[in-house]
This record gives C-alpha cells, sequence and structure tokens, in this order.
C-alpha cells in the first residue's frame, strides 16, 4: 500500500549521503505510462525554494515522468546555484531514464522535490546529491513504493504509505513532514500515483478537491514552509477511465488518510485535536473558526495539560470574523458539553481524555460545519524544535 | 513611579479573597479631579468580558472618577448575571466614593477591569469581590499606585509601574500581564494617569497613538484575550494644558516602558525579542513582516535553543503581502548577517545570545521600518499553560 500499488510505477529510497545519520535521503518515483500526466499543487508561501519554482513549470505542462525527492537540504534561499543544482538533478534522472529505458526522458519531464535546513546547497551537497542518482534508477523496482517513503523522512518518526481502490483502478501515495499545505510546518511532501486513466486536467480538479479537504485542513502549527509539494501522477495502467467524481472521492480519502498519518506523527504531539465547527453560516466560517482554535497555543498546552479549558477557545472564536452572537456558544470537548449558551455548563472534570481529543463549537448560526485537524503544544515540541535546527 | 504620581489620584490594593493563594486582588484608582476627563482602548476580541460592555458605556462619555479592578476571575461567558456583577460592583465603588467625598458619583462613573479565568462568576465569587470594596476604599491612599500595581497580578512575577515627565505634567501607569492588545496572551490591564489638563478628545488621541506604537506591537503568543483594557485618566490637578504633541510622545514613552515591562515577564520566556523590519514599502508592511516572525513557533522554539535559524525567518517573511523581492530579503541576528542578498553569509555559529535578541530583517523596498517585541517558545511557557487553568 504505497506509490508502487498502482500499476504503472516504479519506485526507489537510497543513501546519498546527504543526511549526518547515513539514513536514506533520496527518493525517486517513475511513471512508466503508458500515459504520464500529471497536477501538483505547490506551497503558496513567496519564499518559494528552487525545486518548486522548477518543478512549476514542470507540471504546468500537465505531463512528468518521475519525482525526484531528497531530504538532508531545502535548497531554498541557495540562490542561482541551488537552481542550477535543481535542474542538474532533473538532468541526471532523465538521463539515468534515458539510458534504462526505450525512449528520450528529458529535465522537463522531471518533478524535484527537497526538504531538509534552508539555505543548505553549496558545491559539496550538490555533488552529494548528484551522486546518489544513478544507484537510485539502479534500485528502482516494482516494489520500491516503502524504501522511497523511508527516503523523504526527516524529523517523521515513521514512513507514511497509503493504498485505495476506486472500481477497477489504485491510489496509492507516500508522505512525509507534519504540517499542511498553507501554511506549513516542516515541509510537507506528498507523491500520490494512480493506474486510473485521467486527463491532466482531470487530475488537477481531483487533487484541488482532495488537497483542500485534508491537508489544507491540517494545521499542527501553523508555520508554512518553503517547499511544500503534493504531486499526483497518472500511469493510465489499468486501462480504465473512472467516474471522475468516485475518483475525486477516493483520491480525498487518500488524502485524509496521509494527513492524518501526518498529523499522528507531528513533532513532539501527545493528543492529536480535531476541532469540528457546526452551526456555521457558511463552510468557510466554520473553517476560520475551527483554525483560529487550532492556532492558539494557550489552547494547545492545555490540552496538553489535559484541561480542557474552554474559555481558550471561545476566546479564540471572538478572534475571527464568522458569523455568530457572542452570547449563544456551545462547546463539547471530548462529548462533554462544558459551555452552552456561552456560560459555564457540565463540570470540565468528568471530561475523559485519551491520545484522540474531539473539540465541537457549535455557532448556532446557520447548518455549515467543518473539521481542523490540529495537535498539542508540548515539551517535545520545545525540545525538538529549539535543539534540532530545520 | 506609578499611577500615584501624578497630583489628584489615590489608590489601593487590598485582599478579597479571590485568588486562593490569599494574594491581593483588588485594586482602586481614584481621580480625585479636578477634572474627570478618561479615554481607553479595549479589546477586539468579539467574546467581551462583561467589564469590558460596561466600561465601554462608561468611558464614551468621556468621564469617569475611578477605575476597580480585579484578578482572580475574568468574569467573561458568565452570562446575564456575570453583567450585573460588573455593574454592582461599579455601584458598590460609587456608593464608597459618595460617603467618603464631596459629591455624589455613580456606577456610571467607574470603569470595572477583571482578569483570571474565563467562565469564572457565581454567587460566592460576586460576594467576595462585593465584600472586598469597602476594604478598598478605606485603604485609599495618595501613594498606594504600588499596592494596586500588585493586586492586578496574576501570572506575573513582578508588579509594574511607570512615571514619564512632560514639561510641568507628570504620567503615571501600572500594568499587569503579557501581550498586546489586540491579540493578547492573557489579559493585559493598564491604568494610566496624569495631572495635565486635557479633554477626553485629547486623551482619545493622544492613547491611541501611543497603544498603536507599544502594546499592539508586543505579540507574546498571539492569543487574544477577553478582557484587556488600557485606561487613562486625567485629574488636571497640575493646573497646565500641556502640549499635545509633547504629551503625546511622553505618553507614548511610558506605554513603550510599560510594554517592556509586560515582554520581559512573559510566562515562561526566556529572552526577549525585538524583530525589526526596515527597508519597507511602508510602515504597515514593516509591521505585518515583524508581526508574522514573531508568531511562528518554529522561530520561537530556535531562539529559546539560541540557534540563529533564519531559514525559519524568511519562511515567515514568504507567508506575508509585504512588498519584496524574495532572492533580495537581509536577515541580521544580534548584529551578524546571517542572509544578504537571499543567501547564506555570515557563520551562524558567530552570533552571540544573551536574554535580549535583535533580529533585522531588511526588505530592500523602501524606507519604512518597525519593531515588534516577543518572546521565545520554552519549557516554561509549556509548563505555566498547561499545569495552571487561567
Amino acid at each position: 500500500m504505497t506509490v508502487t500499488s498502482p500499476r504503472g510505477f516504479r519506485a526507489s529510497g537510497v543513501t546519498a549521503g546527504l543526511k549526518p545519520s547515513g539514513q536514506p535521503d533520496l527518493a525517486l518515483v517513475v511513471n512508466d505510462g503508458p500515459q504520464h500526466a500529471v497536477a501538483a499543487v505547490y506551497t503558496s508561501n513567496r519564499c518559494k525554494a528552487n525545486p518548486v519554482l522548477f518543478s512549476q513549470k514542470v507540471t504546468a505542462g500537465g505531463g512528468a515522468r518521475a519525482v525526484v525527492l531528497n531530504s538532508g537540504g531545502a535548497n531554498c534561499f541557495t540562490g542561482q546555484f541551488g537552481y542550477e543544482t535543481t535542474e542538474m538533478t532533473a538532468a541526471e534522472v532523465a538521463a539515468g531514464l534515458t539510458a534504462t529505458g526505450n525512449e528520450p526522458v528529458t529535465a522537463s519531464d522531471i518533478v524535484v522535490c527537497s526538504t531538509g535546513l534552508i539555505g543548505v546547497g553549496d558545491q559539496t551537497w550538490r555533488d552529494t546529491l548528484l551522486g546518489g542518482i544513478t544507484p537510485a534508477i539502479n534500485a528502482l523496482s516494482a516494489t520500491g513504493g516503502e524504501d522511497a517513503a523511508r527516503a523523504i523522512m526527516t524529523t517523521d518518526t515513521v514512513p507514511k504509505n497509503v493504498e485505495v481502490s476506486v472500481g477497477d483502478c489504485t491510489i496509492g501515495g507516500i508522505a512525509k513532514g507534519a504540517g499542511m499545505l498553507a501554511p506549513a510546518l516542516a515541509t510537507m511532501l506528498v507523491v500520490l500515483t494512480t493506474d486510473a486513466q485521467l486527463t491532466p486536467e482531470e487530475l488537477d480538479t481531483a487533487l484541488r478537491h482532495a488537497t483542500a479537504r485534508s491537508f489544507d485542513r491540517l494545521d499542527s502549527d501553523a508555520c508554512m514552509s518553503t517547499n511544500d509539494t503534493v504531486v499526483l501522477m497518472s500511469s493510465g495502467a489499468s486501462g480504465v477511465h473512472p467516474d471522475l467524481d468516485a475518483f475525486t472521492q477516493a483520491l480525498t480519502e487518500a488524502c485524509q488518510d496521509l494527513a492524518r498519518q501526518l498529523m499522528s506523527d507531528a513533532e513532539g504531539a501527545a493528543h492529536n485535536i480535531a476541532i469540528t465547527t457546526s452551526g456555521a453560516a457558511s463552510e468557510s466560517d466554520a473553517v476560520e473558526v475551527s483554525r483560529a482554535v487550532s492556532r492558539s497555543n494557550l489552547f494547545k498546552t492545555a490540552i496538553f495539560g489535559e484541561d480542557p479549558n474552554w474559555g481558550r477557545i471561545v476566546a479564540q472564536v471572538g478572534t475571527t470574523s464568522a458569523e455568530f452572537d457572542p452570547a449563544n456558544i456551545d462547546v463539547t470537548v471530548n462529548g462533554v458539553p462544558v459551555c452552552v449558551a456561552s456560560g459555564p455548563h457540565a463540570d470540565p472534570e468528568t471530561v475523559v481524555f485519551t491520545r484522540d481529543v474531539t473539540v465541537d463549537i457549535n455557532l448556532n448560526a446557520g447548518d455549515h460545519r467543518a473539521t481542523v485537524w490540529t495537535n498539542d503544544l508540548t515539551h517535545q515540541y520545545v525540545e525538538e524544535n529549539s535543539a534540532y535546527s530545520s
């Protein structure tokens, strides 16, 4: 259940030597066709990494042969030299695929993703990265997806893979990082594959729908990365053109599965929190309220302390522009209605905490709802992010 | 150097019994005139506490005789009962001042401020609060300002006082909390006094100028309180009408002094961070960029770890709508230019850290600049806010 589950894909994960730890740091996912359609979404950060600047041009054309991903360096704010490193990486992959395949591949067919420390990318780093590409080509296999998932890990503690079926087609995926698309924590990289026969336009429509309802609603620590990339490739190897709505639904499930895996492995988290706002006048109101709560450090530390502090929740609701009556807000934590009609209700002491926490906010202003997923703010988060330069 | 430094003011701080610790929790600052002009700014949180809802009406009239402040309960989201508690508090203070003074005072002459846990404010709490008012009236003195400063403390470790002279006039102040007006950490309450002869309109103009360049640029943890209040009273007891520009400048200095005291005592902070953005196309661009950096948990944990991680700084710059060229940003930490023209420059290892940290960002896009003050994100912050229900 990974990127090589759908027919028509090979993958690999090897050690180029970019990580001091010697762990795998270079991954390759190749689309063997017969079709080579691609769609992608990228970080909305205006300070974009070189691989993002390069890959945007590749995927704009609607076709790609492969995605090459490295951990151990973000190649961001590394100037023209860094951009050239990305171009050389793509060219090296294209040359390797041309040499081992049946048709010519060019650098403009290759999507490049990088993750790691910003500002890293000197001559030694470039040489190390390029030196890993031939081994990665040689290691390609139809069962290599999990190796690829492992090679893109940074602070992740477990690799993330997914597989979803839709009729006779399969969707596979790998992911790293813990965060959302925009904004994002440490870089989030996601590669999705499918053997469905779909045009680049259909892939793009499905991907935007799916990411808007999965990664875009994961807000671990409100920090937007310079390198976030979600790329979806279709090989068409199933020979089947699925119903687009069914495919989009399945793709959304796959993305939500990966998003939950990311949240569960977020840096230093002790609780997974699902914040659902209902009774909203619009879906965007519901998202705004849930997201505002997910970004409160006071709320997040309270959950770490297993304190159902609803005062910190309503204080965040009050910072939004959503439609509501400040005198008529309900808050339920893990099923206990601690605040009803904007006043204290059930005894907060009766709330039972486990790893998974649900916060339900009812604005009593309409019929719309939305959930945002986040984590608590813990000692471990502070430790990892103060001691580790990422 | 406190609220009783200017002529025409008395103050007190007593223990009503709202805090389990038995520490002082009720403060009173009385303006004995001859004039009773007032101006105030309040939280922009839409979920406002009852004392804010009440006091907004009082200060809208431009006159006030006293400010009564309690810690040990925010009286927020306590419904109509809580609002009536605020009204009764004001009425009790008015009755006490009428009984001990020369002219009648009404509840509509009294500003009320509360701070502590949201949702707290039952009958026992009301009775305890009201019971403290007569002792507070009896304790009023022309040297009571520091007692008042102590009685409004919650998680503060030291009381905050200030005094600034402007010609023959004096400005005094007290403050509690650690945060900004909008948004704000735990509730920030500030009482400023002056013996200058100024109209409510002049006070309002000066106060808005001063708070916009002091408390509004303090962003400790991006959480907006339901109770924030800054109130400025003038007694006119100096008999002097100062130049308004000079007064505004002095008031701004007083507010910046208190803002720095708040930052230095912020919950769990190990570093005071001044983030200055220069070379901005506008002052609002500079504020937006500095504030975006001040809200990054990744940046704040890096500073806790004394890691001049400029990648986390530029990643935040990229989230803003400010005018800049992503290829031409400079970042200097404690005087060391770690990033020049959007690339690595001086060795980050050479940055020397002390309690005070300066981050200077040059957008190279104009002549404007602004500074936002914040703190690092520490284990102590997590500990205080997970273990303490506030």
